[in-house]
């Protein structure tokens, strides 16, 4: 049987990087992997995504309409791509999947845990992220490796204490279900970073 | 004060004839008139209308994508459209409402009436039409009225049954909560049901 993998974190953290890294040790273990994303991870899905990111300031996004279009995006994903992969005992790899949801909307934006909760629970039934990596660094670190970026997304615009939120929600969810979570130092070299990121997936494997 | 006035029913009732009637009505009357229509109303909430009604036959939309869009659209046209027209004591006149979301989705593709609650109370907390118009007809009549029509769109290419049980919801719906709902018969000539019309909508001005 394949496994759920999501990689997780904030904006700045390596998450490209990274997911590329952790496709290839996987496929050079000849296992059958599935790369995938969220917002997107279908033609759907992804139409909905670039509604999310790139909503002109002219039409500022309701709080409660982004919520409802990420798991809009989620529900489509789940049914299109998630489940049949599963199914068919493929690995899965996601850059980012429910846990985004509580740290990006629930601690970024505000918005209450519970309400996240009963979308989680009608949009993934009992569906759980085998293991959820979390790349973790400061604040300011991530933040000043996106800034070279030319073009910024609505999202990386935001403020940098609601990328603290971000994060720290993101650590409290890892807190709760340890046994499901990794987080890795993204502040770490990157050789140092893969290596650990290899242990997890050994662990995985076996 | 303006008033919020909602007109619903199934494909074919004639529904387009009669929100140009209304509006017209209303804006002889020298009343301040804004027309919108779910889903839509705002840029974004069109986008996500494209999405919904458009989607290719190689992607089915799941059933929680299609409701969470919905309310996704929704969220956005009250927070951008609804709810400044109505602070600004203008006359508001919307093609469909959340009664559609109780017909079509609850209804026809059998969503939980408890679930489609609990989203409308997230997004409209207590925001209600103060008259919704219901323009009702037999199926077989409405639908041999869209027959003629050359492209259409995935809503109207369901089967007759589904349009039942739409029908059915509507009329569910308005004896629910009789002092805000019309039902007007719209197997009736067109003098017929714009002369009621007018008389709903002057109940509505004095």
């Amino acid at each position: 049987m394949g496994k759920f993998i999501v990689l997780e974190g904030i904006e700045g953290v390596g998450k490209t990087t990274n997911m590329e890294f952790i496709c290839q040790y996987l496929s050079g273990k000849h296992l059958d992997v599935v790369r995938t994303r969220e917002p997107g991870g279908t033609v759907l899905s992804e139409k909905i995504r670039d509604i999310v990111l790139h909503t002109k300031d002219t039409e500022p996004l309701a709080v409660d309409a982004e919520l409802l279009l990420m798991f809009a995006a989620r529900a489509q994903h789940v049914a299109e791509v998630i489940i049949p992969a599963l199914t068919q005992g493929r690995w899965l790899v996601s850059d980012r999947f429910i846990d985004a949801s509580y740290a990006y909307q629930g601690g970024g934006r505000g918005i209450a845990y519970d309400r996240i909760a009963i979308l989680e629970h009608w949009v993934l039934n009992n569906l759980k992220p085998d293991r959820v990596i979390i790349l973790d660094a400061p604040v300011e670190l991530a933040l000043s490796r996106t800034r070279h970026r030319k073009v910024k997304d609505r999202i990386e615009q935001e403020q940098a204490d609601f990328f603290t939120r971000f994060r720290e929600a993101y650590l409290q969810r890892a807190q709760v279900d340890p046994a499901r979570y990794r987080i890795v130092d993204a502040a770490k070299p990157l050789s140092h970073i893969q290596e650990q990121l290899s242990t997890i997936l050994d662990e995985l494997i076996k």
